[in-house]
């Protein structure tokens, strides 16, 4: 009964980020998550109370956590910048392919008309990224000005209005392309200096 | 009167970008237009056509052309990556500040809900930002890998996604700290290196 229940709130979250990603939060009804889903609107009801708690679900859950749940984060042999870079192809690859983080994305844009306050969805893409900033230095594998948890935020902030920016204006198929443009431009910045005993760049 | 009508229609733009940028597109109707701006209902939709027309109006002609309008872009007695930097820092403060700026901003997040295609409003600001580039590599004051067009395309999105992103999650009065780690982040890859004839980085 759990399984099936937990079965149940799976496909009713898949199905509204389905409908999320591809119209929008105002343009998707309950009866249109019932529909997509095969499951009734009292199912709808019962396991998210309302059209809002379920875009909350789509976020919180799923879009807010997603880079906890990517191998490529976790791999203690890969160097910690390397795993970083590899996230994001992974992260800019789910935001062109995946119907939820699709819709994690989606609904964020379309806040504003959400009667529900949704949580920062990149604290967690940030505390990741922080972590592997601060590997990386104890590794001495960065430039003596990276402050992990500064660089972190400027580099998810910047890695997503690019992502978003790029789709918007010149479709997903473009993305990864103008990622490697990105990193290109910003990788240099993050490697330590050559000869090493440079003072701090701040 | 063709000066009578030049007024009407920047009281009329100014009215609605206000009103776009407090209340987004869909909160807002001709009426409330006409209310803000003490103009009748029948004097959009002469000068404009309708709500679409003045939308379109405030992110063509005001929101996508406004690197053109600031002095830090054209003093060429700056170094073109300080004029870069310069214009960044302004149309940040725009982007906090400018009512115009601020509803061109909203608009483009919101375009799904606009019944008009808006142009790609970022096309002015990557072109000025392709000319400094390309200013600065000719005179020798930018690393052997900047490609002007793509490093201008990845600056000006990971610019507008930070800007955006910042301001949503901590406020406005944060944007200009933000943008600063930001370039501390990214200035050290575009300039050359220190020793010159380095190998271009590609």
């Amino acid at each position: 009964m759990q399984k099936r229940a937990k079965a149940t709130r799976r496909s009713l979250l898949e199905a509204a980020a389905q409908l999320f990603a591809e119209q929008g939060y105002a343009g998707t009804s309950v009866n249109d998550i019932s529909a997509r889903s095969g499951r009734t609107s009292g199912a709808v009801y019962f396991h998210y109370a309302s059209k809002e708690g379920i875009a909350l679900a789509v976020v919180r859950d799923r879009f807010a956590t997603w880079p906890q749940l990517t191998p490529a984060y976790a791999d203690r042999a890969v160097p910690p910048v390397e795993r970083l870079v590899a996230l994001s192809y992974d992260i800019a690859r789910a935001l062109a392919e995946d119907p939820v983080t699709r819709a994690g994305a989606r609904l964020w844009a379309e806040r504003a008309v959400i009667d529900a306050p949704l949580p920062d969805p990149f604290a967690l893409w940030t505390a990741a990224a922080t972590r592997l900033l601060a590997e990386a230095r104890l590794a001495g594998q960065v430039a003596a000005h990276v402050r992990p948890a500064a660089t972190a935020r400027a580099l998810v902030r910047a890695f997503f209005g690019l992502c978003s920016l790029t789709e918007a204006l010149e479709g997903a198929a473009t993305v990864t392309d103008r990622l490697t443009d990105w990193w290109q431009l910003t990788l240099p910045s993050l490697r330590p200096a050559p000869g090493a005993h440079r003072p701090p760049g701040e």
